[in-house]
């Protein structure tokens, strides 16, 4: 039974049904607050895959397909959403609403703006802050918002009501919500997610290519697998990332580089004081954050 | 009943009862190799709450209790070497072996020649690859080198039968050993274990002295707690581990340095392809040894 007071999506459209769409459409099933889910993207295989998963109803291949659709969500890599929009815009009216996943927002919007003129006022733009190094339907669950914060960066254009009907569809998988500036949203995520992954992958670059590529991987422990797990993140997502999150990057890893080098001249002159007080400084601040996650 | 072929330690002396002298003592417990465990540091709690938990059998604080030990284990930092060094070389004679765990192997080395001159004959210094970014002996855990890689790098002067008591020591915990030669360890694990620590105290840094310190750490995900789980570390030991294979890290962070400053220009000047190939080349890598783990 579905409480009176419950928001029905009559028709959910899933373009890209991956780790991010397809679990979306799972925690909506779950909570029994979605009459049918269509699942929309190119190769038919894992559109079949993700009905045999009970992850979506149906599946077309034709972008037609999303008339009707109280709701699109976007669940594809940021650098292919000007393409999806593009092919959204001729089914799209006053009673569709728009939402997405990309990992950076400020391109999106623009994207968006540009292709969907007017119709950019049903396009709520919103990231989840979950996710995994794993990638694919297969990996899809329904508890992945659990708890998990969801970041909406709305357009001052979008109408107050269709925000609050992407907020309702995020809380009903468990996801807090917030709202947010698109730029600050970048720059955040930048520092928090997107450096790390740059360094991540840079870092088991950088050892595969080198002499003892096979004897360091043969030697590395615990550490080191926690560290580059999130190398193993799809690379097509996180090129994209990359390059559309790519002025505030940019200006952040050259950052990292001068507090590296700076930490290389402590290290060269021998400077050990400063060097512990480095390390202490940052170890507080992770178990901060490590009780606060706790609490 | 201990099998006859077993060969036993009747007196092992740990000094520096922490997570890795810790676990190492419980794991020869369990073996039922050892007669007595005496522990040895500076901080009587420590050494209490040591024997409470059963690490060892008793302690003292004075370096005389090493005299009559078969076995001397070195847990300390390695910055706190040569002080150890000097205090233990009154009382070593030709039946005393030495073996520590100290992560950097070069500087150890040049201790124990300059310190104990002709003893260093009887020292045999290793690292055991295993360890957690908790410390201290609370923390210690017989399973703690089970299946783990246990790193000798034997002198020339070393007597084979003492290199063969070592390895003994260390199969008896459930570790594999292997034997490097120790400029070599310092430059492999200054590449899988040292530079990672040295990002990750550098990121955490970075991010916690920016702007938006709080709300980046509020909206970190489950990939930023991984990556920087390691930053969680004792900043002396990582002190140590930094300033005593200074030279070989030196070297590395500036290698990094150029890698990352390069895919900074990749990123300025949009060339997706080529970001897209280094993601996937590292994640391949990761992903081969996340594979070769498993099997």
């Amino acid at each position: 039974m579905v409480p009176a007071d419950l928001m029905r999506i009559e028709k959910l459209v899933v373009i890209g049904v991956g780790l991010i769409g397809g679990s979306l459409a799972l925690a909506l099933k779950r909570r029994g607050v979605v009459g049918e889910i269509v699942g929309l993207g190119r190769r038919v295989e894992t559109l079949e895959e993700a009905v045999s998963l009970g992850v979506i109803d149906r599946f077309d291949t034709d972008h037609s397909a999303v008339q009707g659709a109280d709701l699109i969500f976007m669940g594809v890599p940021v650098g292919a959403m000007a393409t999806q929009f593009e092919r959204i815009a001729p089914y799209i009216n006053d009673r569709t609403t728009i939402t997405d996943g990309g990992s950076t927002k400020q391109h999106v919007i623009d994207d968006a703006r540009q292709i969907l003129a007017g119709g950019a006022s049903r396009f709520v733009p919103g990231h989840p802050i979950a996710g995994s190094e794993r990638s694919g339907v297969a990996a899809a669950n329904a508890a992945l918002f659990d708890k998990h914060t969801v970041l909406l960066t709305p357009l001052p254009e979008n109408d107050p009501s269709i925000i609050e009907q992407v907020t309702r569809m995020w809380q009903y998988t468990g996801a807090c919500v917030e709202t947010m500036d698109p730029v600050k949203h970048d720059r955040i995520l930048g520092l928090t997610s997107h450096l790390p992954h740059i360094l991540a992958y840079t870092l088991v670059d950088f050892i595969a290519r080198g002499d003892n590529a096979e004897r360091c991987f043969d030697l590395a422990a615990g550490g080191f697998f926690d560290f580059t797990r999130i190398a193993s993140s799809d690379p097509i997502m996180w090129r994209d990332i990359t390059v559309t999150n790519r002025e505030s990057l940019s200006e952040s890893i050259g950052d990292f580089i001068e507090r590296l080098s700076a930490l290389k001249e402590l290290v060269d002159q021998e400077r050990a004081d400063e060097i512990e007080s480095l390390y202490r400084f940052a170890r507080e601040a992770r178990n901060r954050l490590v009780d606060k996650r706790k609490s």
